[in-house]
């Protein structure tokens, strides 16, 4: 089977990268249109290609899950409005930069408290000396 | 507004548990049926409310992405069939146990190869002390 592994940087292979963002102090976490936007808005920022989008909003809190299923994974909102808090993931692979979702984020969302974590999934190969996981 | 955070343990109260699972050596990981049925069976297990799901498959590589909406938040799977892999996120909240997904996940896709890295998501009070994020 043809290999194609999604990303490598330098001598690591991985499949994808994962920014686990965690935001605070946010508006509009309630809002089905707005969200819907910011997840268009943060695909096409980032260059990725949309598959589908799916939202749900639960009461009685009015948080908010929403999916965006992308050709490069996936980015996940879910909202907690009583607290401001949204816990937001970007999942891609290949060319794409997810931090230019960040800035996005930001302003639509009106939350000057945002942290990230970025996590490589699937690393293959550290270095030719050090195997993780063999090539087949 | 009524305070509904999701979870706690002992004096934590966060959002959601989330689970990161790297799977390798892998089988069925190009099947759209037998993923489909993994997210339905690990939904299941947990005892989540299944909202919707989606596959989407690409080609050449024959890999898959499936999004299971929960009630509770979302399971994602992505696979990379030719390095045997495949990138699960199980992302929950309330009292819902998501290490129960582990053993459908190894007897399904047949791998011996798991590692899960547990995060908590919006930490919001960790004792009566020390205030990460203050009540509103």
């Amino acid at each position: 089977m043809k290999k194609e592994f999604c990303s490598t940087k330098g001598n690591i292979k991985f499949a994808g990268t994962h920014l686990i963002i965690e935001l605070w102090n946010g508006k509009y976490l309630s809002s089905l249109p707005k969200l819907r936007k910011v997840l268009q808005e943060v695909v096409k920022i980032c260059g990725a290609t949309l598959l589908k989008i799916d939202l749900h909003k639960f009461s009685p809190s009015g948080g908010i899950s929403g999916v965006a299923i992308i050709k490069e994974s996936h980015i996940s909102i879910h909202s907690w409005p009583e607290y401001e808090y949204a816990a937001i993931d970007i999942f891609v692979c290949g060319d794409i930069d997810p931090y230019k979702a960040i800035p996005v984020l930001e302003k639509r969302l009106e939350s000057k408290n945002i942290q990230i974590v970025e996590l490589k999934r699937g690393v293959f190969n550290v270095t030719e000396d050090k195997i993780i996981h063999k090539e087949k």
